[in-house]
């Protein structure tokens, strides 16, 4: 991730332009991205693809013609053009079981800033490959847009996709010194904002959930209330409230690469337990049954399965009777995610849970 | 309102007689009350209007029949009357755009108090003369009423009017140097609790906000059970937590006029929220509208409008779903009421938003 | 309670067998237990009976064959069998007014262990002798059953008594000197839940509230998801947690006479709640009714009845309107149900108040 943001960082990146076609060519070398031309003009729901923006060359010289800047006397020349031309976007689509997806969303316009943006370039890019070779149920989007315009332009061009997104994460400033923020989508309590809630409080490491404010980064658009879908943003410093912010301080120095392997594993993590968190019966409802015939009962001087928690265990059975979610039974626990999963994986090989296909929601499928 | 408490404190007031006629007498030349005379032994709910008692003369004399206080010996004489005759109340009503009202309601019984409650009765009698000159969408209704038996009596023969109520205060011992207590009504979150807690939250001063009991001032009555109506009660320092309670102590120099005009100031405040309070549709609602092809984003080195803050006109569009009122906006964002409904207005000047009418209660119309 | 527990504690008590029955018949000396006998093999949901388990002896002997300890080598020999027999329980049913009933239930099967568990059936044989004599609404039914196979027994061979049981407490480990500890149902708010909340708070004593978890007593039984009963469980220093947990020193002298009468005086206390919790109706709901006319006001210098609360009459009034019970008027008013249910009481002697008959579920009756 930090070698693609050393090779990003001196693109002239805009919001159109042909340093944002760089930028994303660079990605398709990784990624199999699918990019997209829409041409200036064009309407986007209240908004209008704009001109397209080029510099072809800027300096300053001296009298003597020279490009330097020790004299006293010099000339400064920006040789750029706002012309028609198209605004640039790239997409990435990794389907999945169900046609359920998750949105993962960054913006690819700004300059010379090597957290805001490149590190949320970089970490949308490693998440895809990641998945693109793991097994997973959900769909993944993964959109590389130009801020605020970008966005739009998309969700106007498909409106037909969007009652598909299930859970979506506006990634970026994944890259600087500072703990990791997690904002709330506009509902509040959507399973994206307990799931981040989740993975972050059992990281062990410090961190913030803000709530939802309509200030900020794509999550504006994503949650506009004729949107309103259940993204968040994940970041670390949040934006304006750090003095590198939007300046040539946010360099390479800026980003670490342990930080940013660090969101990484936080983001698998967030989406490990979306695609596991799933509603399961209990098949023998009435009275606890019987661990120890089936081996899963500790045994004297030793335990059951390696890593496998009797408490977890419990908790799975007594709060499996369609209504609640693996989430829904770590939260209530206190125990983590992966615990309570790993208890239902063990419990369901013994036929004493199944999975609750009525409580998956029909558009999921 | 200062004055007038001067002018009212030397009268004998009960809860019914000459003296209470004679205190609304004086209100009658500042609004046009209208006064009802409700004859002793007539039936009031579970109660009766009691006889009149009125005091014709006073004094203690002397052996030697002279009317003062430093011999050893004297006569102590109090020539009243207790007959039947009548319970009188004041009333006024200001009618607005729709029938739904706003109840003000004091009690005007309780003699030689300054502040329990010639203060209220100056505070309501000040609101009546603003609100009368000034625009307003709801119709305004002031009850003077004795305590209790006043409060019953207007209910027992105004059920017709009480499904109009839709807010109300009773004012109650607002002039000494207390800060402002509201006491909730028995709804606990009706629009007038929030609207209150909003206000006083907001004002940069000290207050308390309590919950409701059935024990206090006329809030009894109109928060028993088969009445119920969303009628809080605004105070400075609550009854009978004060020394100067319901004693002599409770004069002229306990109250304050900078006190008085502090508590019209939040009762105006109150009111205009009440007003203003309403619920809007974005129409613009997918993906923000752009601000600033209309003037409506900050400027570099500028603003906008002068006093309007972006942040309120992102929050405005993006709650305004038809489920959000323009309370529930500043709720949520935690900005001011004022800057939610200045941006409110601004916005639906320029088209991006309309009231949404149908999520006005058919009753309050 | 402490003399029984003292005749109880030499038994050799097991899960099965001959100490368990010899332990029932004792307690039959004082209630009216009918015992239960389930044959070995009897499937009991996922369970099944277990063989029974009998000493016959146990000694060391030495070389000499005399049974001592001091030489240093010696013989040991435990006598036992395991063999088909039968799982005991006892059960006392109580009947009341109507059918819905309260269950009481504590394990029998622990050996030579005073506080877990002879407090807890020492506890439950006192209370079933007190309920016998006094009035009540309630059906009452004890259980004493070993833990988890006896709890499970039960609850396969009576499915049809589940639907009726409308509070429950499982009592064990009331006796030594700790602060009670209520562990809530299941369902978290259930009103047995509420109920004992109230009266340890009300008590003026240190006590703790635990949240449900699946970990525990029978209480794991009564709320597994496919009985789900209100269940809770009455203790006090929590299992596992002080070091004399299943070691031979919770004896005699672990379990304190005063701590045994505590905990009777709570139980008493939250059953007498349960039987009283009932809904009401304000006959005169317009406004406050004239407690005056009734003598229920306080008179100057005096009290209307001795330790009747104005307040809590107020309260009964304000929140009767057939949505609350006295223990949400309770919780609501910060009063004691005691002082809530004399006031309804009072109220309802003076026609004011009448039971709301419709708020009791069908079940119940």
């Amino acid at each position: 991730m930090y070698r693609l943001i050393s090779e990003l960082y001196p693109i002239c990146r805009s919001i159109t332009g042909d340093g944002l076609r760089q930028t994303l060519r660079r990605l398709r070398e990784q990624i199999r991205l699918e990019l997209s031309e829409v041409p200036t003009g064009t309407q986007v729901f209240d908004w209008t693809v704009p001109k397209e923006w080029n510099i072809r060359d800027a300096y300053v010289k001296n009298a003597r013609g020279e490009r330097v800047l020790k004299d006293a006397e010099y000339e400064v020349c920006i040789d750029s053009t706002l012309e028609d031309g198209h605004l640039t976007y790239g997409e990435y689509f990794l389907p999945g079981e169900i046609r359920g997806e998750v949105l993962i969303s960054c913006h690819t316009c700004h300059p010379s800033l090597c957290n805001d943006n490149l590190s949320g370039i970089a970490l949308a890019a490693s998440l895809a490959r990641v998945l693109a070779v793991a097994p997973h149920r959900y769909s993944y989007r993964f959109l590389f847009v130009p801020g605020t315009i970008g966005a739009i332009t998309w969700l106007a061009r498909n409106e037909d996709k969007i009652p598909h997104i299930k859970h979506g994460l506006v990634l970026t400033g994944v890259g600087d010194a500072g703990e990791l923020h997690y904002k709330k989508s506009r509902r509040g309590n959507a399973e994206i904002d307990r799931a981040v809630a989740h993975v972050l409080q059992h990281s062990g490491q410090p961190h913030k959930i803000l709530e939802f404010s309509p200030y900020g980064y794509d999550e504006r658009q994503y949650c506009s209330p004729g949107i309103n879908l259940p993204v968040g943003r994940l970041s670390r410093t949040p934006h304006g409230t750090f003095p590198e912010y939007h300046t040539s301080a946010d360099n390479l120095e800026f980003v670490h690469p342990e930080k940013l392997a660090d969101a990484l594993t936080a983001c698998l993590t967030i989406f490990s337990l979306l695609e596991n968190n799933q509603t399961y019966m209990n098949l023998n409802p009435k009275c606890e049954p019987q661990l120890g015939k089936r081996g899963l009962y500790r045994m004297v001087g030793g335990s059951a399965d390696a890593g496998l928690s009797e408490m977890a265990m419990l908790w799975v059975l007594n709060q499996s009777d369609g209504r609640n979610s693996l989430l829904d039974i770590a939260e209530r626990s206190g125990l983590s995610f992966d615990s309570i999963q790993k208890a239902a994986r063990a419990l369901e090989e013994h036929e004493l849970l199944r999975k609750d296909f009525k409580s998956v929601p029909q558009a999921a499928r």
